[in-house]
């Protein structure tokens, strides 16, 4: 018998948190989890072992940028994605969906596909449910995802219906075209914060049997509150067992409340484009490193944290790095913001596994939501 | 009865290199010895645990860019450069000559010393051999510089006889100067391709009595062999058991042969600065990462290597980091050149030890300068 993909070890009865493994082809993945983003092959500034070190399991890759930079051929010649990126263990690789409607210059969509042109060069490109699968068979990356339409917040009612139509049709055709059986391809629900419509695509996605389910479309602009309210209505329409991944958030607030609604993996460029702007996440609240408050501060970033930044450095010696733009400070930033959200990750797992998570996290979120969005 | 701080542990009969352990306030450094150089308080995109991990013993960090920014007081309300650079090993601070007359604006240099305009923000300093001594009194560095008079490539024979006469007096002075007995002061030989100066400045700067000795002025346009030729001429002036440091050299081909001819101490930021820039060293030669013959290469950047970036990426990867500007790129570079720095020092310092330096000089000397130079 097949070994089960996704196993729940625990889950607190008082809420939607669960605590699970997933097997992917490179090893197994403990979540709640939250994927630091290598968008062109690195997690910029930091290395594949310092990933390890803070306890990283899965990356997450853009399909877009690898199509268009170095080519899919070339990472294919190597081996793929793992070979490319040094990162031996989980990697997720995104459809190329959202970077096609958020980067690129969009000439025409259909219930085809979409021609673009590369944001890059204006090369045209040609992206469908077929390609885009194709691509990431090729790329080779453990879980892969279904190409699907995005919306921007807000946006028409008749273009959201359009949008989740297609993103239900082009799964289907998604999953009849995925060709690697090594990958587990994941559905992605839209709807944006219209409920009945993302009841209609969890419920026609499920129907169509994927070992995984994303809720994309969110974390656009439509707010905390709105996005909640999404999350809370489409996760439990999905499988209990099997993985439920919010695309693109969020925030140490939006980490905890989505895990309380039964989210399982995350995936974010706060941690490492605002540690390369200079902003620290910490238990604490935000630490703005240019400020001239560090000047002579020889206080870690974050007192405790085990990061390469806190264990070494004073918080005078990373605000002169970014005060006179050495490349020290950025990398400094990014690791130890990557080990807070590792570390927010750990804990949460573990208040689930304690049957604690529920109480713990009534009792932080709150507090995260006043700190970061004071 | 005091500690020895500079034991010679074998040296080659046949030439002038010599392995040797100086000791300094935090630890001993095995020589011959390369030193990465920390500018503004870090090795550019390297941390200091990868420091370690590749041997580097001793870190250079430069008095004219602490007393520009952050200001020397705030390293020293940190406690020192050891704490604010967040390395506990040997420092070596050069003395602020060589920016003085190479990156600032310089208004006046005499006798007593030099006022200058600073490169970043043009604000008035001035430095002279006491002003300099008490910095680095302050920074904490475990081995520190003379303030010296460097002098360009070429330069009028008049103008090289007022340098080194300078040199001499403030070496005097800085020796007066200096009020921690923790750290080493070195003095610096000045004379430019000059033999006789050279041997002035030498002699009287033995009299004075130093610790250790520099031979400074070099490697500004003279070319190998007149640099070769100077520092021959000059290490034997030096005694014998102190440790002779050769300033901002050099290629793998200077560094065997000044190792040869009796150097114990280097530094050059070559090996960062050429790393940033594309520019792989290797035992084979240079590797050009941006060159597209490495697009789709499944090899490291030098086979063998165990350093973070070819222990993991293949040069298809490198290469892509550097075309499309990600930052990973210069910090794998970085990484690799100075472990291969590194890796040069211990096999010299091996094969001294081994009795065979000379022979295997005379071998890989020829063929490093045909390599690096063609």
């Amino acid at each position: 018998m097949r070994e089960q993909i996704f196993q729940i070890m625990a889950a607190d009865p008082r809420c939607g948190a669960r605590r699970a493994r997933l097997t992917t082809a490179h090893g197994v993945v403990d979540t709640p989890v939250f994927m630091p983003i290598g968008t062109a092959g690195a997690v910029k500034g930091v290395l594949p072992e310092q990933l390890e070190t803070m306890g990283a399991q899965v990356i997450l890759a853009n399909t877009y940028h690898f199509m268009i930079r170095p080519g899919v051929d070339i990472v294919e010649k190597l081996g793929g994605l793992h070979r490319f990126m040094a990162w031996d263990r989980p990697i997720l690789t995104d459809s190329g969906g959202y970077q096609v409607f958020s980067l690129a210059s969009l000439n025409r969509i259909d219930d085809e596909g979409a021609l673009f042109a590369s944001h890059v060069d204006g090369k045209p490109y040609h992206l469908n449910a077929e390609i885009a699968t194709d691509i990431q068979n090729r790329l080779g990356a453990d879980i892969i995802m279904c190409f699907d339409q995005c919306t921007h917040y807000p946006v028409a009612p008749s273009d959201l219906d359009i949008a989740v139509k297609r993103t239900i049709q082009w799964a289907a055709r998604c999953k009849q075209a995925h060709a690697n059986p090594e990958q587990l391809l994941f559905a992605i629900v839209q709807g944006g914060i219209d409920l009945d419509l993302r009841t209609q695509c969890a419920r026609a996605l499920v129907d169509l049997d994927f070992p995984g389910y994303a809720i994309g479309g969110l974390s656009v602009g439509e707010g905390h509150d709105h996005m909640i309210r999404a999350v809370a209505h489409t996760a439990p329409l999905l499988p209990e067992d099997k993985p439920r991944y919010l695309m693109g958030v969020g925030t140490p607030a939006d980490l905890i409340a989505c895990v309380r609604e039964g989210i399982d993996m995350f995936d974010c460029v706060l941690p490492t484009r605002n540690g390369r702007n200079g902003f620290a996440f910490t238990e604490n609240g935000p630490v703005r490193m240019r400020n001239s408050i560090h000047a002579d501060c020889d206080m870690p970033v974050e007192p405790g944290c085990d990061c390469p930044c806190c264990k070494n450095y004073p918080r005078a010696a990373v605000r002169h790095f970014f005060k006179y733009g050495e490349i020290q400070g950025p990398i400094l930033l990014s690791l130890h913001n990557l080990t807070f959200f590792q570390r927010l990750m750990a804990k949460m797992r573990t208040e689930i596994e304690a049957g604690q998570f529920k109480a713990w996290a009534d009792e932080q979120l709150p507090r995260y939501r006043s700190l970061y969005e004071a």
